[in-house]
């Protein structure tokens, strides 16, 4: 765990405190991670079984972002953490946030699943997969990120989210075109375009998770910067 | 100000900046009321310049973010705050992201004022006012019951979330028949669904806000819990 220094505190107690938190938001990322990728095979397999799962299990991740909320309360309340212990502690209060409304979007994704969509299967949704592979990944590099609170993965991961933009455009013209072409598929495409536009801003809410890695490593927010600001900051 | 005492504290210096952190969230508040309210009324005059003025006014709002998260930050590293000084700083954490995407969601519907919709003014942009108007109520006596920390006003917008989610979906099935009978339309029609939903966002959002005044007040957190143990909770 590089950038972390355990043993700092004079109070052994703290630091296990600091440690207990992270590794809850480590599960909890990695309860969000899977949710997302049963959402996306429960599309890719049509598996009506798996997309109630994912259905059924959201109210996981929900009791721990209350659960790690009141735990990084508590601490600020007994600890009064200063620096970078405290910058920790607001990188993890937003972050579980955001993993917790990750977790909102992956069970709309599965909702698709149980959607029907005659003949074999459409291309549309082929891209659907392909788009919700990059979130995945994304997601994936984003717990990562987080894990070792690591500046140039963060960063990196930041920088990418043009590509889910892009994918997602191309996806909702194809969408589009296709509801066009044939007005009866329109409730089917619709639930379609929610996935997309959940992968969507599930890349938007990694993003969100890069900029408070970037703020607990640097102290700087980088919320809301403009592009030249954010290149001036890197240099 | 009810339930509010201020000169509690020995340190009249950390009333006051918890008082100034509260009035900046409060201006934070009539910003986002008034970018909703501008984008709701370009849409309905068509009125172009009005809704470039909300795509361009949005940054205010990114900046009051960002300043009153640090001030947040400095006050919990300065004041060491606990009890219901703590909670009302998480709260306020919490409400000013809520806000800020709040913000998002009405240059959202501004951008259905720079599509031309063709004939007479449409039904689904009368029933799209409509819920516009009912939401910008909701924001309204969200932003109240937070300035006043009034839990039975927050517990009201919370309890009445259901009517715009009624609304939404009725607008919903309106604009998929409008799509499926003149399928040209259905570029145009998609701006009309994306600010539908922003609209059912803000619905949300504000529940979310109505939360943490909830917290603050009762010291609970209410986010996530069932029907039944919110009414055990309430009764």
């Amino acid at each position: 765990m590089e950038n972390f220094n355990t043993g700092r505190h004079i109070s052994g107690q703290f630091n296990q405190e600091l440690e207990a938190v992270r590794n809850h938001v480590m599960t909890m990322g990695g309860l969000v991670e899977q949710q997302l990728r049963d959402a996306l095979l429960s599309v890719s397999d049509s598996n009506e079984e798996l997309a109630q799962k994912v259905l059924t299990s959201d109210y996981k991740i929900n009791r721990f972002e209350v659960a790690i909320d009141e735990e990084c309360t508590r601490i600020i309340a007994k600890r009064q953490p200063a620096a970078s212990d405290l910058r920790l502690i607001m990188a993890i209060i937003k972050t579980i946030a955001d993993l917790e409304r990750i977790g909102d979007e992956a069970e709309k994704i599965s909702k698709v699943a149980l959607e029907h969509f005659p003949g074999k299967k459409q291309d549309f949704l082929l891209n659907l997969e392909n788009l919700g592979r990059l979130v995945l990944s994304t997601l994936h590099d984003t717990l990562d990120a987080f894990a070792r609170m690591d500046f140039d993965a963060a960063l990196k991961v930041h920088q990418n989210d043009d590509r889910i933009d892009r994918e997602y455009e191309a996806l909702m013209r194809q969408l589009m075109t296709y509801m066009m072409e044939d007005p009866r598929s329109i409730p089917s495409i619709m639930s379609v375009i929610w996935s997309a536009r959940a992968l969507e801003r599930i890349g938007d809410r990694c993003q969100n998770i890069c900029e408070y890695v970037i703020y607990f490593v640097k102290g700087k927010v980088v919320r809301h910067i403009s592009e030249q600001d954010m290149d001036e900051f890197i240099s």
